[in-house]
């Protein structure tokens, strides 16, 4: 398999905010966005993968300021890292008004999906990810110290283990 | 404001995996099972609050198992701590499918909320909470730890200060 | 197979009355509502059975109170009886806004489920009912009276030939 | 105000049964179903009241033979009688498949509706009904004996008070 | 195959607009009236074709007035030509608020399906149309112009070989 | 106002067909797809209008390839003219399938919107177009001729005065 760019899976969804889709205070609902994120992050990993996704899991995501009825919400995902068969995906949020406002970055996120062959239902083998800009090599290297988290909050990897964030938070002891 | 205890605002959602709610491989669609988790922590906390809130984060979730179509899922939120405006909220998402198998715990995940006056949409103070079993305590004493995960992570806190952290990973080194 | 307890299969689910749930008036919309109790009634019939279940009808539904928009429902359902292959389950709907009023009945209805194999699309035979409290026991016995009831309305028994209406309300006369 | 007839309001609803409406079993979902039910009444209740109505109560409604997916489902909702601010609307389904079967009619139910002032949000007076066909005349006379079960049900009437129904039943003691 | 009429397929389909349906605006949403256009459409052409049928096409459809909230839109679809496998349907929409005012046609479209084969998913014949009213006879005569102007946009026919719209514009020149 | 590229509002829309979209070929349903169209032109219009927009026009859509469950569908919409308060855009539908093929264009049409001011409800006033690359200069040459077509199916103009399409089609007489 062909290692491939983070530009070849790269992938942008826009949504206007509907009555639909608004909580009790006329804002973006939160899972609603989140669903979004889930939807385009799939199609981001499923791109890189050639084949279908599942959600693994989803990163810390804060929600600092609402975003309102009529907003026009854009959706960037693409492949931070892949592993054996599973990619980490970063998703940014923007958001912008209609009256002429420049758009302002909402939110951003990671999600790990794990690639999956439609008739076994078993996970398969996905290519490698060539990060190239400074950005993708900083969020590539990045990838495995999240991984770390992930896992030990997951309660799959026991702190003491956890490598990469013990040398991470050790040198400010 | 008089503190509450955890059980006072302890909330359960049961739902019903439809094929409305899957995705391609026929399962729940992770996105759906967020956007639940969602609607179940913020009724939660605003039921603490006694006001309507706003999702500020969610914190990891992973999603080990599939759940399929026909599936019922059982979520339960309660609050694990409250700050000054701010609630976080500890939800854990069982699964049973209906052929008599004993119901498994398939996820769970922090989020938290920030109460929010209806009328002049700012943030409103909420009660303390009280833990009061065991397992309260220690998800309480814990919340601040993850408080500082989401900070650092949000850019609002440099990982050299983040003191809990520091000791908590620091002692392995 | 061995009989149950009412306890046994109560199922709980909680919802928050959001923009897509109103109608013209900002209330919630009376289909949502029933919606709402036909998910967490065979959700409920399906534990007792142990299978899956289809509705068989529904008795009578009173909507005496509006129920607001950022109000929380919430839905429980228990069976109060078992025949053969059908079940009829109680469901109380409980309303309650944020603000720290405290929750309010809202409405109840009698559901009947019937249990169906998913291979033969058949129906299947269910464990026999154990009412406990007083308020099972009365419930419990009073269904056979809302039973020929559905099969007078249902045109599938003659109104001469319900036993226990007649003299239900003969006595009265 | 002046009577209308009851054609004058007869509202009829098609929809086609898509895999969002289905449940487990590949059948339409009984949820879905009440809430078609809801609507095509209310638009037909409106109609007849020219101002916006709120459901107040559902009667007993069976569901006997499953729909499928991708069947058309016809609605047909007709005021049966109107009271003083309240109306009951009788509402047949029918079923078809594509493949050329004539169509079955697979459920009524009656469904009552209050008008509403938009403003206000009050009861409003509505027109008589003048029922024409012998099927709209009896329909129009059972229409109190129906009343007084939903009074009963709702226990806004005691059983002993329940004249039309005692008088109905009482013959066959 | 023997023809039919017009009126055997006839289909009406009455929708309320909800808050769920609507724009940023509070009026009616352009992709939900389309939404509800295709399926009454497909029914149509279901029942004229005693099979399933998917969308090939759809001409233009203008939205001059807004329709608002809490409005009655009914919308009416009729076979207007059948060919060997496809079907023109012609839709007409009216809308009519709750408040006596007389419905006011809002829209007509025509929406072309093709008669589909569930086991195969090959398309298969339909029976013929037999125009009966003059409206039905000059919408019947006027279809294989429309069609033109469908395979001409498709680019599946050259303007050149567009014999019915040479000769129906080419004598203004 | 001043005059804007087509590429400043370009809008690109990415979507999953879920179980949830599909028709009961499990196919995409038409009227989900003109649903999204909608939405990612009316973004596309808002962004170059600075305005809220309603949907005018929708002119011929062709569905010629069915588009299945689990594929990935790119909506890429750009203004292809703008008059004094309404816009043309352009909107190109691509389907690519996860396992790995190109991606192919499956349909594209031409949606017209109007600029409303939210609070006065009127048409305001839109900045002018500047084609740049030729095909964006042959789709705002050839947007009056779609437009008289418009105008002659809305019944606005008469078949003898729409000059560009006489003399368009009048030359092959």
């Amino acid at each position: 398999m062909k290692a491939k760019s983070c530009r070849k899976s790269k992938t942008t969804m826009t949504q206007l905010v509907l009555p639909n889709d608004t909580n009790v205070l006329g804002n973006l609902f939160g899972g609603i966005l989140m669903q979004w994120m889930d939807i385009v992050g799939a199609i981001c990993a499923s791109k890189h993968a050639e084949s279908q996704t599942v959600t693994a899991s989803v990163d810390n995501i804060s929600f600092d300021n609402p975003i309102n009825l009529g907003d026009v919400v854009t959706l960037e995902a693409q492949v931070s890292r892949a592993w054996n068969t599973s990619m980490e995906v970063y998703i940014e949020v923007y958001t912008s008004n209609i009256k002429g406002k420049a758009k302002v970055k909402s939110n951003h996120a990671y999600f790990t999906f794990v690639a999956i062959d439609l008739e076994s239902k078993r996970p398969v083998k996905v290519p490698a990810l060539t990060p190239k800009t400074s950005e993708e090599i900083k969020r590539y290297e990045s990838a495995n110290r999240r991984k770390e988290i992930r896992l030990i909050l997951g309660k799959r990897l026991k702190p003491k283990d956890a490598k990469e964030i013990i040398d991470y938070f050790g040198e400010f002891q």
